[in-house]
């Protein structure tokens, strides 16, 4: 193989593990409001899956003491691709892990992002079979969609926050044979990175932790790809006391639609509405953002992503979010920021 | 006549007339931006209409030295009513003058706001026949829906800044029949209050002004009657240029969707989404916003509304939109403000 | 009082009771996909509301031998609007009976359309409050949209299928002070009408039973106020086995976008999107549609109105909706069709 | 290379020419009503391209005697994988061409499908670069969203009707690296197949035609990605004299959004809203619908697919549209068919 030998080895984010200090109320968070269903139940742990999800599950919340990416993973699009990104990670001297231990996954290869986060790649994936009563009459849909809440249709990206952005993203484009779509610089800093290896705007994003922290999860998102239902959700979340920090609106970069919101457990999640830019040109060049652009990038119409949170706070946090808010209240984009104690990965 | 004697006196909002320091800027913003038609050019005016505005037009741009509000007009609901309304507004002591001066519409009753805002009532209007390439083969639509822009469907509603935000309330409850259907207080202070004539939720709306100015305009809005429209505009509005507020969200007060931008010459102007509350039940009471429930009541997303523009900012100002945000960036709500020189009605 | 002495004394259609023969499956389809909620039960009937809907039931569920319209009232704007209202009727010569036996509602006046409709006026009506758990931050709202189906937000109109249009709207312009906004006409014969009594595009409709039946219920129509919701309610309607008669789509008759189908009972229900057009213009004339350019006024885009049920299923039916499809399926417009017994109202 | 040596060869549909009998009309069509820009005039031709495409051009139009597709050109996802494809094209006896003639882009390889369909692969494609003016503040997008019209983002899909579904279908599959993602049988009969080199539903489809033509366009699809853009284009086409054929409704295949429209030269064009089902899953089975389950397939609300046009007609056409209708108008599904000369690749 040639070109783009690596290219097209991944496709897709097929799973996230999130840790809760409050694991019921973050299970009634994706079943009550956002219509996802429990497929499994094991030790701590509950694994749910979205009406278009098609494997067994894309979430497991796990209880711990505090909220935090477990791991995420993404599936290749071949089982030898899976040997060949084994090899690069071995060849890039990459620490990596085989394990076969999770519900409805086959062989797993674990590793670690440049900053800490847990990551992993499997092939083997046992699809959703619905069961009669659920089996819906669009064939294309794994299960029909819940009556319950604002279903979300499927998971869709992860964004992690890193001490080094530039790192990570390397990472994933010489092992995983990501493109970055688009990235944000301040001045020769690289503070922020989309980055796919299909036609999205983003299946991986890395973002630089204000704070000095490293590792930390920023969010994890699920598609609507639709607007409306992101007005929806931000009624409903508003009216059920789950805490909105910013949206309904659209970021310039990626032009994805966002809706942002903390799990009772403290993790950040983005409801995903319309599908952003579609990446159809295969050599379309990486887009950077300049900080006199960010505006636009950052929101197409009104709204405020608060420096005192979507800038600052990842999970897992030494500060609870109603501290780290006290905390960051009064320091701007500009100014000094506090340093806090860098937490590793879980 | 007895329990509702001036319940339903006032139709709706049938015009309105903008100051601009801009007048082509301000005419392009309507026509090229909003899909307004030009019907009439009278010395410094222009006279649009939008596609669904029934009379021959809905909004005036005259060229002045400052921005800020001409006057606006109701249109009653007969020809009685209008007379009915002037005796009220007599025998309360209010000045009125009759003046039939205005293109497209006959007999024009003027007078002041408590506050100094200039208003009027009319009940003879023309009603607007577009040439046959103009004609909706939607009956109602009194002309096609433009191919510009994104195009607004009709005059929605007037809100008003005051120094005395309960005397020009006061003011539309006794002489023109509204009722108001929301108002927000600060301890005993009556800071916001919507009122409508019909089943809107409101038709005028008036809020005051923290900065101790008195009769100015907060905004003008147009109706979208369509959520989509309002995002499609910020994307429009942020491409070209056209300096958005905050929005697209949702009020809590009014339901109404809202996206606030300035116009060139000044003038704030609401692009109003999915239409709000609809008040089908005649004797609903007033609901009041206490301030420990206005987050919810100013934006049930996440859109920020400035305080150095939305709560401090109208038409006429003393100083440029510019000079404004600079003056008042440091200021947010529970500081002292800067006062401001009273700017009365131009 | 003098020129619109009967404009303004009907506020709304208030409530609605239909007939089932299979009450438990209708309950369902109201609650189960339409997010309505319980609030009573007495003897054979259910009561509901939506949570938008401002007493304490808008839709009474009555088990029946057959579907069908038990009844229909409209509230009026005031306790003498009521009084005024019974003297037009008796002036006219039309029955009426005064009652006082609903759930959550006083004095009532019960009477028949021209074609046996039966209808009633009221004004004593029990706001519902709502229980903590239930009530909204939003002050308008009156209880929490639920996370159940795809939440319809009030009831919304009444069409009614009659074997005189003319006469049926006759009754509500003389003694209800209904304006008719639109209507249709084949050659010298009314076939369609939309009033309202407010700023809506209409409130009652009626609309010619092409099987020479009288009396019957065409549809009732609850409201979303939003498009997308209109598709999402087509996709959950088509996975869960309700039948879909037409729609999404918008009439170019009141602008309305509508979504038909039959609940389990056999009574057809229309989704009603974006709102339609708004008749703001206090003198706005009736437009009257004619064959020749009905195709805009039955479907902006290309939904197909069925000639086997849109124009000649109503309820009561002699036959059920199978066989009524198989009779009436080789029969169309301009065909003669066949003629049924008709029935009156139940 | 090994298992999806051919998987991810093609990236997606970067052009396509249409003949047209009235070129003036369909030029008009695409710039006034879907606001893409003109790019380029060449003798009897003109290039245009949506605001989103990334190249010179998508859309050529061609002044023809009769309507119809030039050709349609997909871009490789490499030089290499070109060259690759031209290699499976050779070995599958499939007559080649290799030429350089068109604006913007470089060496084209010419070949027909099976049923005589003009296609073409290439990879050098000059990127479109926007005049300052006309430069989009959101990176991604190549160009401003027009002010003209309800502007398409980018060309979508390709839909060919075919005399025999399965050859056009094994060709994309071998030669191109297609996947089918759904097929509709008719007993043993595949009357339908769409087909995608990436995680889209389709990026070309093949319908059977029922007239036993062979070698036609069905329809080229322009991409909204947002539903409410397929409503306001629906009734700007109704009120503009553009004959709607069907929609705004989804189908259950593919999951896409549609309105059906034929522009002035008689080619059908296919609005494309909210993006359909997304095939993250690498090995996602090929859905498989049924003549019994096909009304879910075809339209998930009411829309009528209409059998005299949707079923029976396609460019170039012996007939013109309204004799077309006007000839399949009594003809149903399972009635015999008039057959039709076939009518070979322009």
């Amino acid at each position: 193989m040639s070109e783009n030998s690596d290219r097209f080895e991944v496709a897709h984010l097929a799973r996230c593990e999130l840790f809760s200090p409050k694991p019921q109320e973050t299970e009634d968070f994706f079943t009550r409001f956002l219509g996802m269903y429990v497929t499994q139940r094991e030790g701590q742990s509950v694994f749910l899956r979205a009406y278009e999800d098609p494997y067994q599950w894309s979430l497991k919340i796990t209880e711990a003491p505090q909220a935090g990416m477990g791991h995420a993973a993404l599936r290749t699009t071949s089982p030898e691709a899976l040997e060949r990104r084994a090899a690069s990670l071995k060849d890039g001297n990459v620490d990596t892990r085989w394990h076969e231990d999770e519900f409805g996954f086959g062989k797993t290869l674990s590793f670690q992002s440049a900053d800490g986060h847990n990551l992993a790649l499997v092939w083997e994936a046992e699809k959703y079979v619905a069961p009669p009563e659920l089996r819906s009459k669009i064939l294309t849909r794994p299960s029909k969609k819940p009556l319950q809440g604002i279903p979300v249709k499927r998971i869709d990206h992860l964004n992690l926050m890193a001490s080094d952005v530039t790192a990570v993203k390397n990472g994933f484009e010489r092992h995983l044979g990501f493109r970055t779509t688009e990235r944000v610089v301040d001045g020769d800093v690289e503070i922020g990175a989309w980055m796919s290896s299909n036609i999205l705007g983003h299946e991986v994003a890395c973002m630089r932790d204000m704070t000095g922290g490293a590792g930390k999860l920023h969010h994890l998102a699920f598609y609507y790809g639709n607007g409306q239902h992101n007005v929806d959700a931000a009624e409903m979340f508003r009216d059920y006391d789950i805490q909105i920090e910013a949206g309904p609106d659209r970021h310039g970069i990626t032009q994805g639609q966002f809706l942002y919101v903390f799990e009772p457990g403290g993790n950040r999640i983005e409801l995903f509405g319309e599908a952003g830019y579609l990446h159809m040109d295969p050599d379309c060049p990486t887009q950077t953002w300049q900080m006199s652009d960010i505006d636009t990038g950052l929101a197409i119409g009104g709204a405020n992503l608060p420096w005192e949170t979507y800038f600052t706070y990842g999970t897992p946090s030494p500060l609870s979010l109603d501290q780290h808010i006290e905390r960051f209240a009064h320091f701007g984009p500009g100014a000094e920021v506090p340093t806090m104690e860098p937490v590793g990965a879980v």
